[in-house]
């Protein structure tokens, strides 16, 4: 069997150290070419760029057998640009991060991490995106390394998954097991910071703490992940709440 | 009983009509405020502002009864600068557009417009997003008006759904009813154009066309809008795929 063609993206920009790990564990799976940012997307969610074009520059710092390319754009621009130009064949599976900081609950919604491999759920193909529960731009990624190696395998053997894509949060330091769960309710309660600039003009920035909305102990990503768990959470595209749409009248 | 307190925002700024538009209806019905961004910022989904700080500018042109905002972010930035602090109580409904342009199918996942009201749902206050079938500038609203501010009625009576919010899409002309449907599975097929700059640098500009992934007579919302009709499709937050989850193995 020929090996698959996994491409590699992120939010933290082409220059992080996750991207880096990732795609050394990826290069033992697989053929790797990598698209991402070339500077910080964070908090992208699945935004796209419709109003200007995208500067894409080759990029070497993987070595000679990992093709490379540094985006101008979101990571959903960089795997749109990818599939339908920058890959020499449809990708097996796209992958994202390793990124600097955990996604668990509502973080769904606003990772650029995780909305690149929402993309290649549209697309068809399956996605994997990986957050390490450590904000640090140096952080150790040694514990997360044969988690990610086994998750990738595992999807990259699934093959009764249509229309879904995956999140996984892993641990800082060891990593007790790994557990597939659903995502926390949760939301971010903003303190914005006012200030006046020189010129008279009022700013904001946004500045919140994290709510749970549901008791810590639920079977949940944040629950798991407190106690050291990996976690693994199945993503729909079709957003649908099917309860709610037989309740309206109109 | 008091006047409900409306919040409006959109993604095409507040300079658009539809949020001219949008903001006349919802006078009529509760006391305003509007808070958008200051410019166009279409396909932002999701995303937030992380890395710096939002201008703030209090913006006249709804008239006296009217506080207006306008704010050099994301719909969702203005949601949250909004909700957490422009706004003189917690808003009881909060809606976004009218879009100038449909959000069927996978545009959910790209849409500001959408994105804001996603975020109202995770702040627990309910949220309704609008988006008529006509890109012009100058679109003509008058089909579209009874419908929006019947489905504003609606939902500010509802009192049963938590964790949902709602998008509707409105056809180009006169309108034959509207249908709760879901969204249709499709995604976008970029054929992206390159081109050289005059330093050297290679460029690409995302060019795509929209390809339906199922049936187009489907109860779907996209089937609705083109036979006239206008469409309510509720939209959970907790995305987990729970059937998928039960499959999951590790």
């Amino acid at each position: 069997m020929s090996k698959p063609l996994i491409l590699i993206t992120n939010d933290d920009g082409i220059q992080s150290k996750g991207i880096s790990v990732l795609t050394a564990i990826a290069q033992r799976i697989g053929n790797v070419v990598v698209a991402a940012p070339d500077s910080s997307y964070s908090g992208m969610s699945h935004a796209m760029t419709v109003n200007k074009p995208l500067v894409t520059k080759p990029d070497e710092r993987f070595g000679e057998s990992v093709r490379a390319f540094a985006i101008g754009g979101t990571p959903v621009d960089c795997v749109k640009l990818a599939v339908h130009e920058l890959v020499p064949s449809r990708p097996d599976i796209i992958l994202s991060g390793i990124n600097h900081g955990s996604n668990v609950s509502s973080s769904v919604h606003y990772s650029g991490t995780i909305g690149a491999v929402r993309e290649a759920a549209l697309l068809g193909i399956r996605g994997v995106a990986f957050s390490l529960d450590d904000f640090d731009h140096d952080a150790d990624f040694s514990y997360a390394e044969p988690v990610v190696a086994q998750v990738i395998e595992y999807f990259l053997k699934a093959e009764n998954f249509r229309n879904v894509f995956f999140s996984v949060n892993i641990p800082k330091g060891e990593v007790r097991g790994i557990k597939p769960c659903r995502a926390t309710l949760g939301h971010w309660l903003e303190d914005p910071h006012s200030f006046t600039a020189p010129d008279g003009s009022e700013y904001a920035w946004l500045f919140g703490k994290y709510i749970n909305d549901e008791p810590s102990d639920n079977d949940t990503d944040v629950a798991w992940l407190n106690q050291g768990y990996a976690t693994v959470t199945p993503c729909r595209i079709d957003v649908c709440d099917y309860d709610v749409l037989r309740q309206l009248n109109f």
